[in-house]
């Protein structure tokens, strides 16, 4: 039985994020005890939100829940990498596939990548 | 110029690097100022330890250096995404190409997957 080390982030789990079809890493959330027993039990991705203070079903309110392909630990047990289909398509509140859109060069700037594929407006206020 | 949000997370954002060839999930870091400077700066790796309380150019140990392929920051500026070559084929201090080495079921009973790439012991101790 894997032993997760909850302990070391004061009770919080980082959960890396992959799409299992494009391969894209999606977005860098955080699981609780709960919330990591919730998603193996439904197959749906679950985490802890750090500003609401509760367990987030990841679409519970959009509709575009991760489901789970594969889960791995890393080496020392301290942080996950949840493989998901992602329904919609998109991952980011913004409405991008992934939450990792703002490409950045060496010197520093940055511009915002890839297209969007929902209107935040939309989902989020049906 | 991007502004990253280092306060959010006490002077430390987390990085997630994924293999540009294989597009594999390799492993899970953190940054501070100073590393990212230094990455930008030399276009390879560099994080925060916090085991070693230092700088870390990955790589610097067993010459597995990351060269920084493409660099993405997130919608809220906290987390960042190394897209990376990966010299000698393999991240993990283990051997293995990924720290996200064991598969986790649904029971929550995982198993290693993979073979080593390198042999730790003659990689750290020559």
């Amino acid at each position: 039985m894997l032993k997760l080390n909850f302990e070391k982030g004061n009770g919080l789990l980082p959960a890396i994020v992959q799409d299992h079809a494009s391969r894209k890493v999606l977005m860098l959330a955080f699981v609780n005890p709960e919330s990591w027993e919730k998603t193996l039990e439904t197959g749906e991705a679950h985490y802890w939100s750090r500003t609401r203070q509760e367990i987030w079903h990841k679409g519970g309110t959009s509709g575009h829940v991760q489901k789970i392909k594969e889960i791995y630990a890393d080496c020392d047990d301290d942080t996950l990498l949840f493989i998901v289909e992602q329904v919609g398509g998109a991952a980011c509140h913004t409405g991008h596939e992934s939450c990792f859109h703002k490409k950045v060069d060496r010197s520093g700037d940055y511009s915002v990548v890839g297209n969007k594929i929902f209107d935040p407006e939309k989902v989020y206020k049906k």
